[in-house]
């Protein structure tokens, strides 16, 4: 078994670099603070004796040996980055969960026939930068290099700028590596598990996404002397855009959800009506027709809602991927290392997007999934028990080592 | 008759300071940009043979001295701030336009009774300070200085450290002047001019505003792993008070508008439901109990919206001014005028707000309008012909002559 009670001391002291304004994080990618957690992070590993490679977008690669020099390594980690107000174990205990399963093995000094390979993927959360996910997609070859350097946030700062800036852009060829397998520990962002009564989540599948950035163009005017039927209304097209999506959603029920996090309005003055608004639609389902079928409705009943308006209306996707089937024999692995070690468990498809999900891309690889209180992340809130963290790195640790033979 | 070149001159030349990027002008009122332009129209006065004198809020008074040392001084003037994309004329034509008024005086060698003041109010827009018209706002005695102090802009700046760090905050007390009459040339800002074929509008009245600071509270959620049943949505709250806004004001119809021009979502990233979102409804009428209906169906609509989706709903007026009647006596010298200068005209009610709705309560004030193209304003591509300029900067020449006397 691994040691609990480090792995939590290690998510608190991580939980302290780039501190949110209500207990949990603001670390978000390429930031000052995540430059720091990575520092923390690559110390971590450099005393449990790994040797740490950095890749050209920013990924940590952290390398336990093994025994076998031709065995291609075992990938474990997740990612250190954080929403703007995140929590303190999204991403955060997949990677030092990892980290534990290292510790636990050199504490038992137990050598695995492959390597394992403690891994941070750079922006995972897409909060500055869209996509989500998007180092472990430029390694899986879904994305070039100058698109992901490219990628700019709100203030319009590029990845590329950024990475450099904080000193993180590595040698190292993306992609360039090959893996055995691929493992992944992730609290579940969702309710299912703690509903269920059930400690450890078997993931089976994730579910796809679309991320669609409506940019609609209205008619800068006065809010005052403009009278109603002169106005080219773009916030007010949005709002029936907002509800679409809603009623698209709830007809897709159940399995598929949709919704909007972001929005600009310009040029966001209280006596202005806007010239231009911006949002990203946020539509996920497991169901691959289901997905498509959302995206389809709602860019045609968009297109609708504008036309009657007068209101432009462009949409680009600025994020994807299709539902996810994880490996048959790494999930009968993590299920068999539940049942082994007495935790109850249930199989579960991920409602979030993971590294996992372009990883399964190009190697065999799942998750394990651990509860979280009320199902709430992507949020300071976020809560979790160190029994459960500690049980998802116990069956993280036991699926591993059966993959990476001892 | 006033020299229509010389103002087209001063107005192309303030235009140059704070430049937009489509044409207009980003001269928003503390910006450096704004203390550039202060300083351009404080050399003019000079030039001008004027006196200035500058109050605790920063508006700008300069005066040309009348003949009668007992007479109160005629007041003329508008504002040199600008929206953040906003036209070159929006209150610039009103306060060199009456430049222009002393300057012809100068020219024709005419002596008035009562003194001029050119005056150039403080932060008219509202654009980075709500509410809009502050400066003469604690003229007029409706808000204390320390509550004009206190407002912040979206950065959390407030205006008494912006107006001290541009170095342009006076001496004076605001408010200590009294007015023997205050008259303001502007655009528009609407259609009716330009539709009816008028040149000079004579302003009766300036209808009513209530400008309503929503701030709705949801649950932060992440957009793909929280079930659609388990959101507490406070983007789609407001989407549906969006659509709500518009109803009632297109219940209203004729003689009202409603819509919203601010936005502002958090944490604003686009895999998390928004834990805050607050937003500004500018509601607007002639007719005081129409405008005071709309707030309170809003309002009431307004809860009953959060409360079917949980969303918590809080409502703080951030501008308000009651419908205006100007002064019978100045709306006909105005009218007057312009029979007199040849000029077609028609009676109006102004839609937008301006520093004569604050200086009516002190005073008798009232407007001249002049059209702008397409009735489009707050809107770099914002337009005027210098005969419209002229037009009315002559309209406002005869005014201020019959009333301060010669
Ligand atoms: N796990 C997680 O929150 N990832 C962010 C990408 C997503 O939006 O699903
Ligand atoms: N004239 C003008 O645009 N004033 C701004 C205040 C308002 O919103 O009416």
């Amino acid at each position: 078994r691994i040691d609990g009670e480090r792995l939590w001391d290690s998510l608190m002291q991580m939980a302290k670099v780039g501190p949110g304004v209500a207990g949990g994080n603001n670390r978000q990618t390429l930031t000052d603070a995540d430059a720091e957690g990575r520092a923390l992070f690559a110390r971590w590993c450099e005393e449990a004796g790994c040797t740490m490679a950095v890749d050209a977008m920013g990924t940590m690669f952290a390398t336990r040996a093994g025994e076998d020099p031709e065995a291609l390594p075992v990938y474990v980690g997740s990612h250190l980055d954080t929403q703007p107000t995140g929590g303190k174990y999204d991403g955060v205990l997949g990677v030092l969960g990892a980290l534990e399963v290292v510790r636990s093995l050199n504490d038992l000094g137990i050598r695995t026939k492959h390597p394992i390979v403690v891994t941070n993927w750079a922006n995972e959360e897409g909060a500055r930068f869209a996509p989500a996910m998007l180092a472990s997609g430029v390694f899986a070859g879904v994305h070039s290099l100058d698109y992901a350097y490219g990628r700019r946030d709100l203030e319009g700062k590029s990845y590329g700028e950024e990475l450099t800036r904080i000193g993180w852009k590595g040698e190292e060829e993306v992609g360039a590596r090959r893996m055995h397998a691929y493992y992944e520990l992730h609290i579940e962002q969702g309710p299912i598990l703690e509903a269920e009564g059930k400690t450890i989540g078997v993931v089976t599948h994730c579910q796809g996404l679309w991320w669609l950035e409506f940019t609609l163009t209205g008619r800068e005017a006065h809010t005052g002397s403009t009278p109603m039927a002169m106005r080219t209304n773009a916030g007010l097209a949005m709002a029936r855009i907002f509800e679409m999506v809603q009623e698209v959603a709830m007809a897709a029920q159940p399995g598929a959800v949709g919704g909007v996090g972001q929005v600009t309005f310009s040029p966001n003055s209280r006596n202005v009506l806007p010239g231009t608004v911006v949002f990203t639609v946020d539509i996920r389902s497991p169901d691959q027709a289901k997905l498509d079928g959302m995206r389809a409705a709602i860019e045609s009943r968009a297109a609708a809602i504008c036309a009657e308006l007068g209101v432009g209306c462009a949409v680009e996707p600025v994020g994807h991927f299709d539902p996810v089937t994880f490996a048959p024999e790494l999930v009968a692995n993590v299920r068999a290392a539940a049942e082994r070690l007495g935790f109850s468990h249930m199989d579960l498809i991920s409602g979030a997007g993971h590294d996992a999900c372009w990883a399964a891309r190009v190697a065999p690889a799942t998750m394990v999934m651990c509860p979280c209180v009320g199902g709430l992340s992507h949020n300071e809130a976020e809560e979790i028990s160190p029994d459960w963290a500690a049980a998802g790195t116990d069956v993280l640790f036991h699926a591993v080592l059966e993959t990476a033979g001892v």
